[in-house]
């Protein structure tokens, strides 16, 4: 069936039993495809019928469809004629998320989480604007899907505060709820979704007889709560109406078995039919029709590396302990010794590595949902009581925090250390994933602390520090992987500045200007070393130290500066306003004129490629850096252009 | 009375007449001192039984009362001690909304909403965290005191999911609500709001018999929906539980009438009582009690300058157009050409001049609420509908977008213009209102290009450049006050850098270099002028450029330093990650070593003064800057420390 599917519209002529036998022939390529490249399988293997029906009721791209956290797309970009996956999340191949490069039928492309009702609100009420004017522009609709986790984050309050204000649009919301993000989805919402999946009628139809209800056909099988009143959404019961946060008027459909084409179809035209918001309420399950990930209650292969496609175990595994697990575990140590810490994760508890954490002081842990602003300033609040939070996060998402980091966190002084796992450039996952702003970003917030492990005692060292720090906020940043091979020091400086390589002795004589300083910014110590044994072969001498707190910067950094003739500094952030930036500034004010180079990544969006090819697009490795210092320490004058 | 409060608990004796006393002194000092200070008067007004009660019922600080955006505090103030409002908002007098260094019984000083409840989360959990093992810390309760215009911000639907998810501590959530934030507030929460407020007891309590009601004493002046069921709030009803965003379980206790303080002090105690997480729902008049006030239907003196205390007329009138009157006519302007445009505010429709707008084009503006993430995204489905949005925010709050403006609009190179204004040192209003971080913070998003109209003239013709470019996010940013007078140039260049002044002919040969070059930003470039001309009282020549368009660096801007000695950029944002930083990038990359000075304010958090005094002491004075030049062009060596 598959192969007869080169775009949405040739789904409009299949019968019932074909297009479910197309659904299993989307799951069987799915569980081969992604097992051999890894991706997102479990919620995709949710949302196949789910995503058959939506192509049949809705006309994309006319009809936008909007992907909230757009891991959940590979079953739009089949139907959508993309059916090579062989080189999925790989530079070249198929994008992990949308990507509009790809496809007229992608629209959003970033995989932060919740921003799909406020993307539809705005296109839908674009399209009611031009349809005045525009007969084109007529009866087009716009569809958000969006996990129940998803709905944890402010923005779709904000979003629905909106959509429920002006009802002269088509917009449908459909919540996929399959009862987890990462992890179970927490809070009185999650509640609400329970209490709908296990009472009334839905039970009932799930335990029911599937004879009679089947007999009743597609449209019985859905549970329409729309038309229990007349006029009847989330809340239109004005006689009753004592809700803060309920008076959202927009029709309400469902719940309906997700998994039941007809039923899913039935409600979506149902909604689409309203002209007016309207919202589906779906129930999937992660995982379906593969055993592995059904059996799998963690977290039903929500994200996979490689692996064997009849078992579900990983091919290729460990790479020794990453930098995720050397948090996790010496957060635990850290907290046997002080009462005082506290954890926060925003519904990622096992892949920041704060699951450890949780499973010895359950009690100390706070899972607040994707709301990455309420984490930083609940962080403040719980500092201003007595206590000292550790908000783990990635590094992508802090960015959704930085006003409360500024002004809630680093305006009182409040002692919060921020955990921010996959910093710097991830790669596969594409330009979202990448945590490659923190460091430019938050070194504009007064008074904070940065600092950057290199290596696993690294890590844990700089934990321990930051959260001894109750007058500010701290940061700890580090990439995904593997910890590495130790990097280590010959010597400390009383300011903590670590000397991983002196010039050779013979080099160059006592107080004499050595060529070159590098200051690298923690897993850049690697290329810095590699590049100061490069430029040896070249006869030119270099120190490379690692300040480890890389903002504010050490009043060490700029002593040594004064002794060498070019510092090259080396960041895995962007370079525009980087910390590279701060370091010159430094110099300046100390009144040292050594040339500083600065190094980092580029002022754009990356394409999804592998770590290791967009450092080196960026010139970011140790040849390409010795080149440019060769050039720039023989060449006329020391200011050169920068690489790239 | 007010003479005999000098801390909370000296209103503990008083008896009913005298807190009414009080009450009545309270206004009076408020309408004297605020009209010749200036201030934000018509809230006060309004919440002076209502924190009357809180501090009877309430222990601070044992017990912390947080106020969402703290202009409310004024009463707060008075109640703690602090009574000397003749400086207010001046350098060295009360600060204009809380702060701890005025007061233990100061909690949270930023003005940025919808922060309390988040706040109060975390300071809750904390208490009820400590107090297992202390004593101490038992029985303390916390207070959010929120409005209901803040209720539209998306974190506080994140903290009461999590308030909702875990009922063991005291924490009471007070909704302030005046039917209004600046402006009447929107969506379909505040239809709830309203709803409460017309219908059913509280209705019949304003309607009914004053003698009646008042013979129940102030326990039947508070309707206890909470009451109602066993044990009820916002939704308890599992047997009725269709709605989405509801099954928040808190307690619930209102409306009540905020200016009967005996009825406020009863239902703060009920809920205060119930040693888990409630919510009160007090209704009240800003502006109460002062006739100009409770008139000025508009925005009911929210924030004023001087007044005539007797008439409510201002004091010292206008300076001439503002920016933001500037801005708000130019977009009519723009708009009546161009059918693409439309307007987005959060909740600032007046104070960002979008009102003019809002007036001839009412279908064409959206209030999102006090909702800046939204705002954005929203604007990013309006830019893919074909529609050009304009985003009008105040540059302190752009801060909320951050990650939108990066994940939404420039990732998706969305045309959509954001309109900043109060941009730069602001002053009186304190740290949080300076808009010193939205140059350096939106920098680093790539694809952003950033303009700065020193005047009128060129306010109104980047807005008209801005509104046209539909392949990525731009930014206009300008400071608060007027426009004052213009300022010519003598020529622009290809790419649209203004030369404001050519250095004297006589003072360099053709093809010499020149002393200075002067780079400013916005209202920056008048600075640069002034300096410019003390310069050339010791013989330095110098060249003063505005490249309008302040990121990406202009080339124009590149060929320039080439023939000068020293560049100097000044922006009156934070100087680190600051625009000079990436003009000296763009420098080096074109291998062009003019030394850089580049000039902003310091990284740190400005206490409240005015905006020239700030300004002076970050050394941004044209004397300053002139005297800093002659050491560096004058001394042995051209790179030197900075001022401050």
């Amino acid at each position: 069936m598959l192969e007869r599917i080169d775009g949405p519209r040739d789904l409009d002529a299949l019968t019932t039993e074909e297009l479910k036998r197309l659904a299993a022939e989307i799951r069987e390529f799915l569980i081969s495809e992604v097992s051999k490249t890894g991706g997102h399988l479990g919620p995709n293997l949710g949302v196949v019928e789910l995503t058959i029906a939506l192509h049949r009721v809705f006309d994309s791209p006319r009809d936008p469809i909007v992907w909230d956290t757009g891991h959940q797309s590979y079953v739009h970009k089949l139907l959508t004629g993309r059916k090579d996956f062989s080189e999925l999340r790989r530079r070249g191949g198929l994008a992990g998320y949308p990507q509009r490069a790809e496809s007229e039928h992608d629209i959003v492309e970033s995989s932060h989480a919740s921003s799909s009702l406020s993307w539809a609100d705005g296109i839908s009420r674009a399209f009611a604007r031009r349809a005045q004017s525009d007969p084109e522009q007529q009866d087009r609709h716009v569809v958000a899907v969006v996990g129940d986790g998803a709905l944890t984050g402010g923005m779709t309050w904000e979003a629905l505060n909106n959509i429920t204000d002006d009802n002269d649009r088509n917009l449908v919301i459909v919540v996929n709820d399959n009862g987890r993000s990462y992890a179970p989805t927490i809070g009185g919402m999650a509640r609400f979704l329970n209490s709908v999946r296990v009472t009334g009628g839905y039970r009932d139809l799930q335990e029911g007889s599937e004879r009679l209800f089947g007999a009743l056909g597609a449209p019985g099988r859905v549970i329409y709560r729309a038309a229990r009143g007349a006029v009847r959404g989330l809340v239109s019961r004005a006689s009753d109406n004592q809700d803060l946060y309920s008076n959202l008027d927009i029709k309400y459909v469902g719940p309906v078995d997700g998994h039941d084409l007809e039923a899913v179809e039935e409600a979506l035209r149902q909604a689409k039919g309203y002209g007016r918001p309207a919202l589906v309420h779906v129930i999937t399950e992660k995982g379906r029709g593969y055993a592995p990930a059904e059996n799998d209650l963690a977290d039903q292969f929500h994200a996979i590396g490689q692996i064997d496609p009849d078992t579900g175990a990983a091919v290729n595994g460990g790479t020794g302990p990453s930098f995720t697990s050397v948090f996790g575990e010496r957060l635990v140590e850290l907290a046997r010794d002080d009462e005082r810490l506290v954890g926060i994760t925003a519904a990622m508890l096992a892949p920041t590595g704060l699951d450890r954490f949780a499973e010895e002081f359950p009690d100390r842990v706070y899972d607040v949902g994707i709301a990455e602003q309420h984490a930083a300033t609940t962080a403040a609040g719980l500092a201003y009581g007595g206590l000292h939070p550790v908000v783990a996060l990635y590094a992508t998402f802090v960015n959704r925090a930085f006003d409360q980091l500024l002004m809630d966190v680093a305006l009182h002084r409040a002692g919060v250390t921020f955990a921010l796992d996959r910093a710097g450039v991830t790669g596969p996952d594409g330009a979202s994933h990448n945590g490659v702003w923190d460091l430019a970003a938050l070194q504009v917030v007064p008074g904070i602390r940065i600092a950057a492990p290199r290596d696993e005692a690294t890590l844990r060292e700089l934990l321990g520090e930051a959260v001894q720090i109750d007058d500010g906020p701290t940061v700890v940043r580090y990439p995904k992987g593997a910890v590495g091979e130790p990097i280590s020091a010959s010597r400390r400086t009383d300011d903590g500045t670590d000397v991983l390589r002196d010039p050779a002795p013979g080099d160059s004589a006592e107080g004499a200007e050595v060529d070159v300083l590098f200051v690298g910014v923690g897993p850049m110590n690697r290329i810095s070393l590699e590049a100061a044994a490069l430029l040896e072969e070249h006869g030119i001498t270099s120190t490379v130290i690692d300040p480890r707190w890389v903002v504010p910067v050490a009043a060490s950094v700029v002593e040594f500066a004064r002794g060498h003739r070019l510092l090259v500094s080396i960041e895995d952030g962007i370079r525009v306003g980087g910390v590279g930036t701060r370091i010159r500034q430094a110099l300046r004010d100390a009144g040292v004129d050594t040339a500083v180079s600065e190094l980092g990544v580029p002022d754009e969006f990356l394409e999804h490629a592998s770590r290791a090819e967009l450092l080196a697009e960026a010139g970011l490795t140790a040849d390409r850096i010795a080149a440019d210092v060769i050039e720039q320490v023989r060449g006329t004058k020391i200011p050169v252009a920068r690489p790239r």
